[in-house]
């Protein structure tokens, strides 16, 4: 954690985006967590009457992103700007979306931590003055995500107990310059962290070197610590990754025990569904963000949240030739002040 | 072409970014063909003394990194963000070099346009005023490419004339508020379009559409025509492609007969090195940009470039699946004037 760096790694924003609008869509099983209550839409087909998984992973971000816009009292051609990518191949699920939008777009791959990415990359975007109106989006799918990375699910394979469950879900989020709503204050990107695992069975070890690194950076950055958040939200660790990221943490002086999350952690109850270490993919921390978060702070009852969305780097050719998973965390704090001005 | 969307697509920068240094590599079939003398690197061998050709790959692009980063006198604690994609899943190329390096990394994913997609957003980054230094990078890989994208390298599958040959090469730049260097000026971001080409042997066909929009749009909201621009490159369509392209840009009313060229068409003596139709990968447009147009802004011949990299958004699951292939092509305009201020 030495500093040796060009100055600070965390950007303060000298006019903090606003999120006027989020949704969130998810598939029948994250409907049956604890949380589905945060979820604007809950299919009850989780290919959504699409023919193939890759489909219906489209179709969900496609809706994900135009209800998000409808919220938001805007059209398509309001939008400068989209930022949105997948778990797939060639972000193949999001570009079939942005073939059906007529909205500028830029494609990013960031695994897991792509829903903190696309929000870091538009708040920039936008506190630079470049965009009335971005929207920031990303989503997996269990079915079509397993099939790519791991096996085809008519195999049945077992799965370790540290092993995740891909979300099959989309967020969205507009943002704007005005607006008395949650705001994107900080961001803080990150840089991958590779500390030798090879095992894609267990990513939130994999992870979590990358999410104490960008937590690390910004609490330093900002003078801040565990206090200073009502919640800090890594991207999808999983129970066995946070408590990794937690003892870890402590080794750097900072107590999370008060404040920490894992959006993969508390989605699904993991001992009921199955899910071993909890939920993963893109989709994971879009949904607890878009949903769980975004309510939380629209209803006064967290003030402070630092998302910190974690990727595992690794593809199906990397791991068959022996390399390790790179890990990377894109962090983003949002603030909400329901009562008055922070 | 009707414009009913937010404004202007094209960004004209108040600060534009200087391009304070760049670099290049490319493969030993790159080094054969005729513009062999704007490389900075060329390889005697394509796995760079790599055991697989994604290691190669990982490899050129962080040794064409490096390079520019000792180019500009900066280390890499000097670079405040990396912008930087590839072709593979996953952008398995991209992220092993962000592994290696300790800069904030923000993986992108545009096809065969990440060079104009990592140089625009690196570009807005910089005039709004968060980084001193950037880094934009791509790369792509013959061997690599070719059996993920295609056929195992040993079928020796026929080839259709309207094939390309994906570049083995990668380009970087770095980008600085200070000096007197080439400078960005403008981003034209690109909307996919898909006008329902499914032969992946025939890309220039399924990206012309997305180019042309991107160079209609870019004119419109500069009030600007081919006679303004010394150079007009578009990424890697090949001669078919480049051929499609002039004609539906006649269409439009404008002859770019005089400025033209295709980075595709260009690397390769396309019927001596049996090319085809020409260049492809991200790293066609990279190392054009990088080496090509660079090194004829820096030595005054030209003084006046429209970087327009093109993409083709398929992946194989797309493809199998019966889709067509999206398009995207985002641009950047370059401009020195090496004796006075423009």
């Amino acid at each position: 954690m030495k500093n040796k760096r060009r100055g600070l790694q965390t950007v303060e924003l000298q006019n903090p985006p606003k999120i006027i609008a989020s949704s969130t869509t998810v598939g029948p099983k994250e409907g049956m967590g604890p949380l589905s209550e945060y979820f604007d839409t809950i299919l009850e087909d989780d290919k959504n009457g699409k023919e193939t998984f890759e489909q219906a992973e489209s179709s969900i971000m496609y809706s994900t992103i135009k209800d998000s816009i409808r919220k938001a009292n805007l059209s398509e051609t309001d939008i400068n700007y989209l930022f949105a990518g997948d778990l797939l191949n060639q972000l193949t699920s999001t570009n079939f979306v942005a073939r059906e939008l007529d909205i500028p777009f830029f494609g990013l791959y960031g695994a897991c931590s792509t829903m903190a990415e696309s929000l870091g990359l538009a708040s920039l975007i936008m506190d630079g003055g470049f965009a009335k109106y971005v929207v920031a989006s990303t989503s997996s799918h269990f079915s079509a995500a397993e099939r790519q990375f791991r096996f085809p699910l008519e195999y049945g394979s077992q799965r370790p107990e540290t092993a995740q469950w891909t979300v099959t879900g989309a967020g969205a989020m507009v943002l704007a310059n005005e607006g008395n709503f949650p705001k994107i204050t900080h961001v803080t990107t990150g840089v991958v962290k590779d500390y030798g695992i090879k095992d894609a069975g267990n990513m939130g070890a994999a992870m979590a070197p990358a999410a104490v690194d960008t937590i690390c950076r910004n609490f330093k950055d900002l003078g801040r610590g565990p206090e200073d958040y009502d919640i800090i939200a890594t991207g999808d660790l999983g129970k066995f990754g946070k408590q990794l990221t937690q003892r870890l943490m402590m080794e750097y002086g900072y107590d999370m025990s008060k404040c920490y999350i894992d959006c993969g952690e508390i989605i699904y109850d993991n001992e009921k569904q199955k899910t071993n270490s909890g939920g993963s993919g893109c989709g994971c921390s879009a949904v607890i963000a878009c949903g769980y978060l975004y309510k939380k702070l629209m209803a006064g009852e967290i003030k402070r949240v630092f998302l910190v969305s974690t990727g595992a780097l690794m593809s199906n050719t990397s791991s068959l030739q022996g390399e390790s998973i790179p890990g990377i965390a894109h962090g983003v704090v949002i603030e909400y002040d329901k009562e008055g001005v922070m």
